[in-house]
């Protein structure tokens, strides 16, 4: 693979809708940090930058106001805040401040091999003076606490005096006035920051917020090739601004250097730049190796898949205290919260690719398990936990609880992916220390919150994925996931006494869940051959899509939601969710009756519901339709499909994306605990290469319109199934089409 | 009758759960103009009181804070304000200031036959001086923006000085620390009042508000027998406080008298005192020759119900810019909001006994009208107008629209009502000038909400009567009135070629009312013979009431909406509600089944159920149970059964006992077009007396255990039906049982 392949430039994406799109997209983390790929002279000259630095768990908190309050209600906010900045710098040059220089020959651009953000600018005095000017900016994927910038500039026309400028201090968000709800509101009039002075009477920063009980430490150390550097300073309210000059000689270069730390207490270490990074691109050089997903023929959508997969890794808390947010740690957008995005859209890449990260998602989980305790009692629920739906600490911070807490689904999601990392990595430690408590407490809350009714096992009153429709009885992707939470916990216990012991499980309990299982209501029209997203759904009209002009998308902007609810209409793959999960239990001319009336009635308002729509598509012979699907979801981010990239990537999207190579056109799947690899080209691309780990395993595979060819990379030999024709894989395999 | 039948003393109120109850029991108002009957030296003496004062319509709004905001929300709320209250009065006696001396032999009694409110007592100093004191307190029904107190003392053992010392300010709301949604947030921080002064320097009060732009002007004026008395005043941010002296020898009296007003512009009319309450006593005397409602064999019962048919009457705007708030003019319990309960619960006592206030109740509506095109649009439904679930100035102002917006059988509660009226009245004119056009935009709205599907005609995502079911497909209740609605316009329609001109009606659209009122879907369940509250109730499990323990109720304060709503339980009447008002469409079997399985799933946990079951009791034989529900409605604000007459009378409730008694126990009901008088005496009375004007004749109904002698006591003579008998009334009828 070449280098340019893995350089993401400016150009490389729509700044149409929004000119600040590469604040987003040029935006580095580590799953722990996370900072917006501002320029380091916007704060000054560009007040409309959104520079936030973002520490993934740390949150401030208020009491939710509502119009209207009821019993039960989700109490109080929780929102990702912003912590200091330190990319803030510039200079003036002999006296000309940077602000009337003029910039040209600007590039700027991701490496994203290595996760470094690169740019380079020549800056021209009103004098002609002209100066070169190189940075450089990673967050270390191996000293988590830790990003580093370089700022380094090269006088060619006049030696002189640079002045440096920059500032360490928490910036507000930049509202723009409106009332998208997925906005988040600013919470900086409740962060105080305070300076503080260390050993060596340099200053630090201590944040503090109001609420939350939170407080992060963060310290900017300035350096010159291993010699620090040591500013004046002045404080502000929100940090402090630091100033210091240098002489450089004609041709000379001079790059001034930032080692800035985050965390809950202050460290003091200086690091070696140059080793920091050394490491840094190491480990992304070893994700790629595994993680790489290539196609031929497409050179654009190359690097829109490598934009995603770059991503996606970045947003993953990996300490099993904090998890992956809706935007990444990208933007505060949707809070900063975690939904069930994680374990139905993130987390396979992450278990095909990184168990250990994986495992640790699922350990925050568990982190909150007594939480979900909390919450169901909360709720009069007798019996079983029930995770939230949004939360940063584990409590449930819904504000609109027919799209929240009605959402139950959540504790099915869980548990589907808590299976899926066992079946895949075959870590049953893991099932047996967390994974198994979870999921019995998951089928407890099922047995108390829904109930035998005319022979039929009914979940009424919930909210299932699709939230253009809320409050249904026997939403069929909930009751589906939740007949698999029950057999999976049934058979679990029934093959484990120790389980069964730990856990507290009567046999008549058992018996409960296994009927409750069998007798679970699966909505379904016989006249028509519909599986039904719920049983209202025959009641509803289908939306006027036909007298709905296209500025009313997304519906959601433009329709109170009572109108929406009482339509068919989704905003995003509901049914056809369910279906991509549990694709073994529908025949084909099933799965494609609800799928060709599903898309009908989709708006896909959602950034999650295309991907789906791409993956099943593969499975019904709708290549074509799965390709266009597929090629909205690698650029939704990069061509701002759905207007908002400005206010943060959608992670949820990133992992869909994986999916669609993956389980969608590589078509792996889990089916009776067997790898099962399917493929299926589109006809736009030569080939499609990807690596997955499977039950201590690299297994590699290569598709073309020829051949397949799966190889075994390491482990040892397995047998799995490859285009349904199972096969014993011991180095390599080479199936011709 | 005797006079004492007419006096409510405090012994007749439970003062068990609220030491304040009597200040809501005690409240006076006219319609415009209330206040509670807290007393004088309450400011002082008991910083508890809610000493409140307010005028109907008279509000301030703030933008609503939502958790989570949707298009399409209510924007701002609405809440009836405090305005200047003049009650605040007390003395000291040589000296010695009230709160050392010490009250004795208080009596306290509101004269229903008069509508005044009286106190006496006699306060004795530490040194044994003994002075009596009489207050008496009214607001006028024949001069709507003036209210009345006289302050008479008499000192009995010595001569002496008398230093009064009063206060002309707006009392904040005494807030207590619960979050119960029903109760108003103080609104005092926005108001700001101005002492202004007159042209003979006395001064007076600008209240106005900060967001809704209304101002309300207030003054008092002080006397004694027609001299005016100028105290000494010191404004406040408030109002402001006065003081003056007398000197009143020993056995004399010495009376205070307040005239207050409030209105738009500031008046200075000085009126006499005693006029002004003749003719106050006069209108009162002249209501009861109509309106009350006489029971033998239970004198307390006689006292209750005259207690609620005298609030009842209090309630109501009478100008066609207001209306009859939640709680009357007794508190800002709702935010003094006008919800369904006018058309439903309230208006048919003014039909029936004072149609000119129903029609001024009804123009209130039609000067909404506009709002209501508004509102639909607002809401994307292309045609016709939805009425707002709650309001004051016609916008919706409902902060959670599951139990709000998607009221919409508000639109049909209205078009009943209007039926109604002019069925009982003959006011042809009001439906050809205001009533088609409101009927018509109803019916409309029918059609563009509703759909046609599957050769029925739907109306789904809807909230019917019942709030502890939400968002539902047919809701039986809501789909009657739609469908009385569109069989009414359609008759009124094509018996008028002029309305249908006017109204600019095509004929198709007539054709799609008449196909949509044939083919409404009113939800039934053939094997259990059950009519259905909607679509989903099959579904939903029956609240375990078994297990809910008795301070578990009312539900709604206990447990999350989501937990009530996907249970069958209701917090009232909302089948049973449809089978009261259209009793001839079911048969008494239907009746009796329908009652028996509702009344099993209802917890009457909202103040409007127990007088429809009481109702329909009747007409299924279930006397004895009507009786319980009907003495329920009664006694519910002087018993305080709801636990919160503190927060003002629950004014439907008023209604609703109305409605018990006449078109309950009375048996009085309009089919086809004609008077039904079918009455149902209880075994514990000996017998009911009641008056109903219908169509410009006043008939008189006596109902004993052997006969009913029905009387014509003013106008034509007339063909109704009693006991299902069509007689002709002339003078008088006896019918014996």
């Amino acid at each position: 693979m070449s280098e340019t392949d893995f350089l993401l430039e400016i150009t490389d994406m729509s700044l149409e809708k929004n000119q600040q799109n590469y604040e987003t997209i040029f935006s580095l983390s580590n799953g722990y940090l996370g900072t917006r790929g501002s320029k380091e002279e916007d704060f000054i000259l560009n007040k409309k930058a959104d520079q936030g630095t973002f520490v993934n768990g740390f949150y401030e908190s208020e009491p939710i106001v509502y119009g209207e309050a009821a019993y039960g209600y989700a109490k109080d906010s929780q929102t990702i805040a912003r912590v200091p900045n330190a990319k803030q710098f510039m200079f003036s040059f002999n006296g000309t401040p940077f602000s009337k220089g003029k910039i040209s020959n600007e590039h700027h651009y991701l490496d994203m091999k290595k996760g470094i953000l690169c740019r380079s600018f020549t800056w021209v005095s009103q004098k002609d003076e002209v100066v070169e000017v190189k940075t450089e900016r990673f967050v270390s994927m191996t000293n988590k606490h830790f990003l580093f910038n370089q700022y380094e500039v090269t006088p060619v026309t006049h030696s002189g005096l640079f002045e440096f400028h920059g500032e360490f201090t928490t910036n507000d968000r930049v509202l723009e006035e409106d009332d998208d709800p997925r906005k988040a509101k600013s919470m900086a009039h409740l962060l105080t920051t305070q300076v503080l002075l260390g050993e060596e009477q340099e200053p630090y920063l201590e944040t503090r917020t109001s609420h939350s009980g939170l407080c992060m430490m963060s310290s900017l150390t300035l350096s010159t090739d291993q010699e620090k550097i040591l500013p004046r300073t002045q404080s502000t309210s929100t940090g402090y601004h630091y100033d210091f000059e240098v002489e450089v000689a004609k041709d000379n270069s001079y790059a001034v250097r930032q080692q800035v730390y985050y965390g809950e207490s202050y460290e003091t270490e200086f690091l070696d730049y140059l080793s920091e990074k050394a490491a840094h691109e190491a480990y992304w050089l070893d994700f790629w190796e595994m993680s790489d997903i290539q196609i031929e023929g497409d050179p654009t959508l190359q690097k829109g898949i490598r934009h995603n997969l770059f991503h996606l890794n970045q947003a993953a808390g990996r300490d099993g205290k904090t998890n992956i947010s809706a935007k990444g740690i990208t933007s505060d957008g949707y809070e900063g919260h975690y939904f069930w995005d994680t374990e139905m859209y993130m987390i396979p890449f992450f278990i095909y690719t990184q168990p250990e990260v994986a495992k640790k998602l699922l350990m925050y989980r568990y982190s909150i398990l007594n939480n979900a305790k909390k919450r169901a009692e909360e709720l009069g629920i007798s019996s079983g936990v029930l995770f939230p739906w949004r939360t940063i600490n584990g409590e449930e911070c819904s504000a609109y609880y027919p799209a929240g807490t009605a959402q139950v689904h959540i504790n099915g999601d869980i548990s589907y992916a808590i299976q899926t990392y066992v079946d895949v990595t075959g870590d049953t430690q893991f099932m047996e220390e967390y994974g198994a408590e979870m999921m019995v407490e998951i089928a407890r809350f099922w047995l108390s919150f829904g109930a035998f009714n005319q022979d039929e096992f009914m979940i009424n009153g919930v909210t299932g994925p699709d939230e253009y429709t809320a409050l249904v009885n026997n939403n069929f992707y909930t009751n589906k996931l939740a007949k698999y939470n029950l057999e999976c916990v049934v058979n679990l216990i029934q093959e484990s006494p120790y389980l069964q012991e730990r856990l507290a499980i009567q046999q008549d309990e058992i018996e409960k869940w296994a009927l409750a299982a069998k007798l679970m209501r699966l909505p379904y029209d016989k006249e028509r051959g519909l599986t039904l997203q719920d049983d209202g759904m025959v009641y509803r009209q289908v939306w006027p899509f036909k007298t709905t002009p296209k500025e009313k998308y997304p519906l959601l902007l433009h329709y109170h939601p009572m109108m929406i609810y009482k339509h068919q209409v989704n905003k995003q793959a509901d049914t056809v969710l369910s279906q991509y999960l549990f694709e073994g239990d529908f025949t084909r001319e099933q799965l494609a009756r609800d799928y060709a009336y599903y898309e009908s009635i989709t708006t896909h308002d959602s950034s999650l519901s295309r991907s789906i729509f791409g993956i099943v598509g593969t499975r019904i012979n709708e290549v074509e339709k799965a390709y266009d699907y597929f090629m909205d979801t690698v650029s939704m981010d990069l061509d701002d499909v759905q207007g908002n990239t400005i206010d943060g990537i959608h992670a949820a999207n990133l992992g869909g994306m994986w999916l669609g190579l993956v389980k969608g056109f590589g078509g792996v799947t889990i089916q009776d605990k067997e790898l099962h690899i399917s493929p299926v080209l589109p006809d736009k691309w030569q080939s499609l290469t990807f690596c997955i780990k499977y039950q201590s395993r690299v297994i590699r595979v290569f598709v073309s319109h020829k051949e397949v060819r799966v190889t075994l990379v390491s482990g040892e030999k397995i047998t799995l199934a490859i285009n349904k024709q199972s096969v014993i894989l011991e180095s390599g395999l080479v199936i011709t089409l």
